[in-house]
């Protein structure tokens, strides 16, 4: 069993490695590396219960990008990322009907930088359900897409899970796209990184810790998770820092709990949370409008 | 019947005097004026269908406080704003249980500034629904309240009535209060004026001119309605500004269309928006907690 | 004289003409129209005291880029913009040394959308001043650049004009470049027109209307003016609407003071100023640094 | 000397004793503990170079207010913290003349949350230079007080400091009063002390790293330095997490450069730093101008 806590699945499966024998093949899970548009792409299959309980995380597929030089805004890095996720998140499509409603929701706190990148991202998808229904003449050719920032329960009174429940209720899409702020445990993944996968939102998860899961059997229909970790919490830095000071012989889990309610993110995480905040939402609309490019989002969105 | 569009009573009302005969009297509409925490108060009370046909809006009770010198920041305006708020809209809630749950609804597109009153209040409203349900120890003694921005069309792809009503019909509210920014037909009234009414929401009316109705017949429970009108219409404006010049031969109504696409609002629209909002969720979660005073308030929500 | 205040040298020409007899020639004033980038340039030079007695304007070239199209984010529109103004400053600093420091000065009110031009542009130039002296061996031979939002008297107690003159003496820069929100006298140029002069800032001029001059004379260096109306005033405004009507027979200048603080903005006043600082900020970092591409700024400013 | 960066004094002292004999007097250093309005309050006197290089602070007095629950907004706790801060900030402007002018200076990146408390404290000052010049008949009873936000060097090409120097030279201040975001080694003070001193700003202080000093030698008028730790560094944070977990023995230094480019921050930094702002900007505003109250500063400012 892990240690320590963490969003992604790679980095679970990185931490079942260390812990285990070298040589030991973790059943029930299946890990491979790929490249795509010049970033890595590590692929971490969740075949059952055995490989589900290993890591932590329910059945089913998690892809993770590691958009190196995002921050660093190297040339072409922002539409190569766009594509990177475009792709991905194309490829957990496939089973969707190609003119079947998509709601994209956008989980998190607009008011807390590193948990805004859910409701950022959602405010600048390409939404087109009301043109599609409103004007099919023009629009039918379109699939049509609804987007929602499902607000803080702190600040609306509504869970954010039961919020998306009452309106996928009324609006019924073919699937949900639900997009969060994640916590990784390495600092070197934060904000340079994307994660998706087809089992929804897990309670507990997030920067904001969702009570409610949003997945197939809370929802009716598939749910698709895209998330990037924006923090690490305390515990986890240290060990690190320890580990990089030749110090590492200390359980990570002893120094659980000995900063509650601090946040350790990058510093220039204002800029960051806006950038992966465009990259998600330029990546989603075109992998949900195939017919669109990016110089027409550019356009619409800016 | 009226030459100029109007989102306030009142001015309906004053128009209909203009174009009659002085000593007429509307039939269907009863009017009085008097005085709430030094602000002057207009009840125009439309009884039937013929005072409704004769101003143009559903049968129900208007309520308009003019706010004089909110603008200024006079000296203890805001607290007594504040309490003519919550006293008129105690008023209109009369008849909702005191336990029962209210949804406070924010209409309108939070990044068009004379348009974000709506969303701008019903974050700062006090909710409590989570903390009445999650902590009944503890709060059971509080009304519980949910409060939402319904978004706008262009940026969900989902009407801000539709989304009101799916959550509706999961939360199951006593009552609903719609918040909203309103047209004026007099610079005088922009920015200085709140309208409260048990009528609910009617096509066409606010800023962004609401596609759908958010009343009894549409939600099932009472919808109360509260307005600041944020903009007039430039062929308003041009009356207006004629009037003043001693030529007010023209007919207003041939100005109309004379300048699509354009807004007119105060210099000060920034300050303007952010104290009439700040006076609105005020006063409203004063109404809803009438054990809460506005110190705490001051505490919880700043 | 004219009957309407205007900051638009091409709007006080086309005033003066309608105003003339049809034949007549302005003298002491030269005006002619181009294109550039697909856009209507117009060209009035004010060549000496009687030309400037006739517009209300100092002696200088003026030229207007009406940037049509931008407002609808049509296909290319951007960059096309962004080359214009780039060009047309350029040919205003054919006499500044090519590495002579540049001071861009963003003048208004950062609080208030329509006047927020200046602080905005200035907020993305690209700046170099402190490159180009901490690390010549790698920034030499670019142009040193700094850039200043001058602030408002209001919240900070200095004249802008004040200010500038303080850095100016400190930094000694080769030239000033003052950016500044503008009125216009129709409401078809606010938020899609740009004027560039070799002339300074007037007082009185701009949304803010300035206290005193930054010219040649109050700085002691040639200071280049860039401007973009965002605002009509409201006579302006009634004057346009009964002229749409048929009904001009009016004196504008009789309805003026009709609605003291009020402004009349265009609708998307939001996205345009956003837009309009975009282009200008481009423009002028590509006319300072002729090295650097549009896709060179786009990964360090945006 | 000192293993651990701090902007305290307060700590610097804690660190000097933790390291030294229990029972050593420091030589050149004068602390004792008083409280004020319900706050603990530090006063570490550096009274020669002794103490100076002891501390690695200069010569001066620095006073540390505990502001302990301020971030859970209790009761009264804001008046009592803005009274605290006015009250000590009295004690340093003793010997500047009644009516001198005084130059708020905010120091930082306004787009960076924990760094922007400089500026955004700034913004709230109640300035009057303007209103005491320019309508001395009104306000000639006021200190002329100005205000000024100075912006960040990659932004802007000029050093703060710089800009600092050049507008003290035009307007001749009697004193600056310098704002700025510090870092703190305890977690516990992150957020909830106000350090005030009248020794100026250290080259390498502050959240930002300030290059140049901003004191009595540089500027020529006395400087008061007011400040308020935002952020931990990652090495501090770990010393003090596995401080908790009973595993001390580490040398903090040996942990330094671990984790470079990160931020540690409460998790609540948004609403933390705009409270701070704000009671900072009342405080000081409150001290400079003895004849207003705080129910005028809300009218004036909010």
């Amino acid at each position: 069993m892990l240690k320590r806590r963490t969003d992604l699945a790679v980095e679970a499966h990185d931490l079942w490695r260390e812990s285990a024998e070298a040589e030991t093949k973790l059943p029930g899970v299946r890990a491979r590396e790929e490249e795509r548009e010049g970033f890595s792409v590590t692929r971490v299959d969740i075949l059952d219960e055995t490989g589900a309980a290993a890591l932590g995380k329910p059945v089913g597929r998690y892809t993770t990008l590691e958009l190196s030089g995002l921050a660093g805004r190297e040339n072409d890095v922002f539409p190569r990322a766009v594509r990177a996720v475009r792709d991905e998140l194309g490829q957990l499509l496939r089973d969707i009907p190609e003119n079947g409603l998509a709601l994209v929701v956008g989980l998190g706190n607009r008011a807390i930088t590193p948990d805004a990148i859910g409701p950022r991202t959602a405010d600048r998808i390409l939404v087109t359900r009301h043109l599609v229904t409103g004007a099919p003449e023009h629009f039918g050719s379109f699939r049509p897409v609804a987007a929602l920032a499902a607000g803080v329960l702190g600040a609306t009174g509504v869970e954010s899970g039961e919020l998306v429940r009452a309106v996928a209720e009324r609006i019924h899409p073919a699937c949900v796209i639900a997009v969060d702020a994640l916590a990784s445990r390495s600092l070197h993944r934060v904000c340079r990184t994307v994660q998706l996968s087809d089992t929804g939102i897990v309670p507990g998860s997030g920067v904001g810790n969702h009570r409610t899961a949003l997945d197939f059997d809370t929802l009716g229909v598939p749910v698709l998770a895209v998330g990037a970790p924006t923090v690490v919490d305390a515990a986890t830095l240290c060990a690190d820092v320890l580990a990089e000071a030749g110090q590492d012989a200390l359980d990570p889990q002893a120094l659980a709990g000995g900063a509650p309610g601090v946040i350790v993110t990058p510093r220039e995480i204002d800029s960051d949370v806006e950038d992966l905040s465009k990259v998600l939402s330029y990546g989603i609309s075109l992998a949900l409008h195939p017919g669109i490019t990016m110089a027409d989002l550019e356009l619409l969105l800016s």
